[in-house]
């Protein structure tokens, strides 16, 4: 009890949750079950002073809830909201949780893979307001990293979104704080789930339509696949990791795009059987400062390391870099699990804190 | 012309080099490739105060040498031998070195798998004068890491040793930045690249002498090979691995090792026949708090993501993490090769002068 009363006194750290679906949920009891540490190694109390959802409303708390109370709770949500006042929509939601003294906005809607809106919006305005922000929705990063970080300089506060890419691996954290004067040259990357796993079915002889049945009955492939096998997925995510492995500025319609609709069956399943296999490869280099990137159907043979992806089940994505330093590293994420998004989302709260007391 | 008199104004930060081999001739034009980012980034200006060899000598330079300048020189040791005072020992080159006003000590003599000497006495003296130290070498870590953090702790100074393990890959820079709450839970690695070369020919028919002949002809396996074979070398490194991504606590006497000296030739070819492999595996967990390690020669299968080493050729080394947080994540560094490991020193020394400011 004694410790409990010592915590109490900590800083609060006062978040706003914009999307409670699984990300969001799986969240908060690992923030709860980090508080202890994060008082412990960062001097910090995380309280939420805010949930928002399209469908169930947007609520702000007065002075903050504890992240441990509300986890501990059978329904957090439903407990939030009969402590805290409904505001009208996300904005007001935002602008009540600021006057509330919330520091902190993660963003967690889901993806428009189209414009990235309206996340984009709301995040500006987040920025614009003195929050930081952290996020893991691809849509407003890939269409507007650039602006954002510029908005959150101005603003003197920090934008975040390590779980939007590859969310099992530290990637990008990893390319800001250990690679720094590596010089990454070149990736290549295997960057969609849905797509591996419909290819590896199709090496074994189903059709293209029978693939994307069984996946969608795995809970993999969506009810509308042509996102994930038209490779706009693995186009905003090529996006990122271009603008934050090789310095690029671009937009997802700047990564030349094929997906493999249309590839014959009967070649993925010829080169299954010559012991090649069939992947959509994402590809990018920096050549005299001139970034190029493309996501495309690629024969992959035995002896290259993106084959792995044949021999062992269920990776959701691998990236092969080329540096100027360490010459080539690759990385292999072996599952996909709302934890490890929701970790990623934990490793931006921590490293603003961090970087917030650095200065 | 302006800008080199602009950069002569930075403060100097004087470096000494103990051991004058492969490492030290690829770090020192690294290190002068790197000074204008050094001074633009970090504000420091890198000269060279002292560098002692066992055959050559010890020489300590009263004001330190450019790094630039000495790069330039064709041969930089005659140069700064030219310039420099001779000292009788390696202690006295500590003790001149840190009068003469250098903060950071680069270890990079050779490494003595018994007990770390001298090295290790040496890293000591460093640090209690006050020195930074950075090490390239495995036998002062492996017996004395402990030892050496309290030390310099005491003494406000830095201990860093990257380019020990897996010197392609910033892994230990990763764990500590980036995967600071994953929680490791266990790994299984190949850390030895002789072993693993011996073994794939072993499985396309060679006899265990051919093999080693061969590897030695490739420039891969030493004179004595079995410091590699024995399982000396992975044991080290799983030993550094152990007490920096597990939190352990332990000499490499305390990982149980088997080698491959007396594996049947008949057992790996009948391995690879059964289209599986058998390689020097280092294994450790961490359980209830308990920390086990041990090397050892396994049967990998081929949906095993180890298998990577028999199709793709001539990666020294593979680790695959079982993180709490992040689920499984795998590392393969492709190449192994000088400049790493001077760049994994260079990681090092950005490391310390960015963790100095910081304070």
């Amino acid at each position: 009890m004694g410790e409990v009363s010592l915590a109490a006194l900590l800083p609060p750290l006062r978040i706003l949750l914009l999307g409670y679906g699984n990300v969001a949920q799986a969240f908060l009891p690992l923030l709860a079950a980090r508080s202890e540490w994060l008082g412990r190694e960062l001097g910090i109390r995380p309280l939420i002073s805010g949930i928002g959802t399209q469908h169930q409303g947007f609520f702000v708390h007065a002075t903050g809830i504890a992240a441990t109370t509300l986890a501990e709770a059978a329904d957090p949500l439903l407990l939030f909201r009969s402590q805290s006042q409904q505001v009208q929509d996300a904005a007001t939601f935002i602008q009540k949780g600021r006057a509330a003294q919330a520091t902190v906005l993660i963003e967690l809607t889901s993806l428009n893979p189209q414009d990235g809106q309206p996340a984009l919006s709301l995040i500006r305005l987040a920025l614009q307001s003195g929050l930081h922000v952290i996020t893991a929705n691809k849509g407003p990063v890939a269409y507007g990293q650039a602006e954002l970080e510029a908005l959150a300089r101005r603003h003197g506060v920090q934008f975040r979104f390590e779980s939007t890419v590859m969310d099992g691996l530290p990637l990008i954290n990893l390319a800001q704080f250990t690679l720094q004067a590596v010089q990454i040259i070149s990736f290549r990357a295997l960057l969609n789930t849905t797509s591996t796993l419909v290819l590896s079915m199709m090496e074994q002889g189903y059709s293209l339509d029978d693939a994307i049945r069984k996946a969608q009955q795995l809970g993999i492939a969506e009810t509308d696949p042509w996102y994930d096998l038209d490779g706009w997925d693995a186009a905003l995510k090529t996006t990122i990791l271009v603008n934050n492995l090789l310095e690029g500025r671009i937009t997802p319609a700047m990564v030349q795009r094929e997906g493999i609709r249309n590839l014959p069956p009967a070649d993925i399943f010829a080169a299954a059987l010559a012991g090649a296999s069939i992947r959509l490869v994402s590809r990018a280099s920096r050549k005299q400062g001139v970034v190029s990137a493309q996501v495309g159907p690629e024969r992959i043979e035995s002896n290259d390391v993106l084959y792995v992806s044949k021999e062992v089940a269920g990776i959701p994505s691998i990236i092969v870099l080329e540096t100027e330093a360490m010459g080539t590293i690759t990385l292999i994420e072996h599952e996909s699990l709302v934890r490890q998004t929701a970790y990623g989302v934990l490793s931006d709260l921590i490293a603003i804190v961090r970087q917030r007391s650095a200065r």
